[in-house]
């Protein structure tokens, strides 16, 4: 058998993750906690794929705005669209929260769920990270499938909790992931159910549900599992709250952050970002013993080989 | 080995379940469905267990305001909790959907998600049904703990759908179905994330965010597992929308709906009934040719052995 977590070195981010595996699943022991109660939850932008620098589904919502253009001669007047459609950086990198909203409802509302997954499925099959030059499902990180890997040989309850939204994700987590569509949980917007000649279906309507960062996250969490995570994995002040929740009644846990300090290899940001920003949990991590990773020393590889 | 759902009697509903199991089990064939595709969906009340004179829940909110009522001395002058009080059951019948809400309301919010899952699980442990004279837990039907048994060694998914809150479901669900956690569905509320010096808890607060009844079920099916079910199973017009729904592209699917026709073991109501009414659903089963099932003619027994 080869060692767990090659891609991993040997340090103390390393060392917590295997320790902290030997002893829940030691049997007898008291630290031992049954499978059933192995809850692992993971971020997923930043934490198991590349967010910089855009968050991929806003890259989607753009792309989709320069498709559906064509039909709306309208957008070349007005903000946000004008800004896309001139790919003018300067205005994007200045996008509200609501002009960004705007781009996602116009172009995710109004389709079936089925025709929302199949688009974002031919999206992700032909649009290539502008940097790595390789499809965004390929960048993920190999360090992370392998963690992914070594829970599940382990008996854990693997979930991804992701701002992202959840349609978006199961377009790709499951086979990229391993991980089941009932165990990706994200921001969700509003249906309606209707019956139509080919079938019942469900039409994506504009408004925001539930907004999975923060302290949506843990909200999520208890409304999707029901249960406290032993593990949770973040990078940003998004997951603070996700990671703070992960501490069930007297199991033992482990909370990570992955800090992205590797300009060479991908990219080095924290307290100043714009997407990702690690900046309150960093603080946390110092003060209640958290683990945090490196990039840059603790693993060997970033993405997997090609 | 003792033959599948020995509750059933040899007819029409039990030969059903039987072929449609062996169909998409059956490795070569064209009816062949992978088991991470096998998602199966229940109603609980009158599906799983009993759901007259009252629904479980609403005895569980009554109780509660009875305990409250020490500290709420305007209660006894205000409806709904005047007739709660009172005893008065010709009021009671007559509450409206707004009055129930306040009661769940008055009694669910404010507290913990843990404390809320305490008192549930005190109160399941010592109420009794007024008929049955056991545990509501024990008031669950033998014939479909056989089918969710047989379900699950033929590696199907299952999982609950049901109008009631998820941390009431939650409560009793993982002992006495078997059905862990994550895949119970319910109807919810907002919850507000506290952070307390014993650590971090979620509060109950007082505003529904999902009803999960009617088209609220296939909405909830589709967020939380992300997949149509093979196979529902109902007992009422709230059902309808969830079994139209269990119609995955191109894979095989049956609908269920127990039909309550035993006045003698349990109870017989349909198309007039308050709670559980089943009246388009019924139509819908005889166009469509979905499954009745009888619980007169279907079911050897209804409840467990004591």
């Amino acid at each position: 058998m080869s060692p767990a977590l090659p891609s991993w070195n040997d340090g103390d981010a390393r060392r917590a993750l295997l320790s902290f595996v030997a002893a829940v699943t030691a049997e007898g022991s008291p630290t031992f906690v049954r499978p059933e109660d192995r809850v692992a939850v993971f971020d997923n932008d930043g934490t198991l794929w590349a967010e910089q620098p855009m968050y991929v589904q806003a890259r989607f919502a753009i792309d989709r705005v320069k498709a559906l253009a064509l039909h709306h001669p309208e957008w070349h007047g007005r903000q946000p669209f004008k800004a896309v459609l001139e790919d003018d950086a300067e205005a994007l990198q200045a996008l509200s929260e609501h002009d960004a909203a705007a781009l996602v409802v116009a172009t995710h509302a109004g389709m079936t769920t089925g025709e929302f997954r199949r688009q974002a499925r031919e999206w992700l099959a032909a649009a290539r990270h502008p940097r790595f030059q390789r499809p965004f499902t390929r960048c993920v990180y190999q360090p992370m499938l392998e963690l992914l890997d070594y829970l599940r040989e382990h008996d854990f309850d693997l979930h991804v909790v992701s701002g992202g939204g959840v349609d978006f994700l199961r377009a790709f987590c499951e086979e990229t992931y391993g991980i089941p569509a009932s165990h990706i949980i994200g921001s969700s917007g509003k249906t309606r159910f209707e019956l139509r000649d080919e079938g019942p279906v469900l039409v994506k309507l504009p408004s925001l549900t539930s907004l999975d960062d923060g302290e949506g996250k843990p909200i999520n969490i208890h409304l999707h599992i029901g249960k406290r995570p032993l593990l949770a994995f973040g990078n940003s002040d998004g997951d603070l709250q996700m990671l703070q929740y992960a501490s069930a009644d007297g199991l033992p846990h482990l909370r990570l952050l992955l800090h992205h300090d590797d300009a060479e290899r991908e990219y080095a940001y924290d307290r100043d970002a714009r997407a990702g920003r690690l900046d309150h949990a960093l603080d946390y991590a110092a003060s209640d013993g958290w683990t945090v990773v490196s990039m840059r020393s603790d693993w060997k590889d970033v993405f997997p080989v090609q």
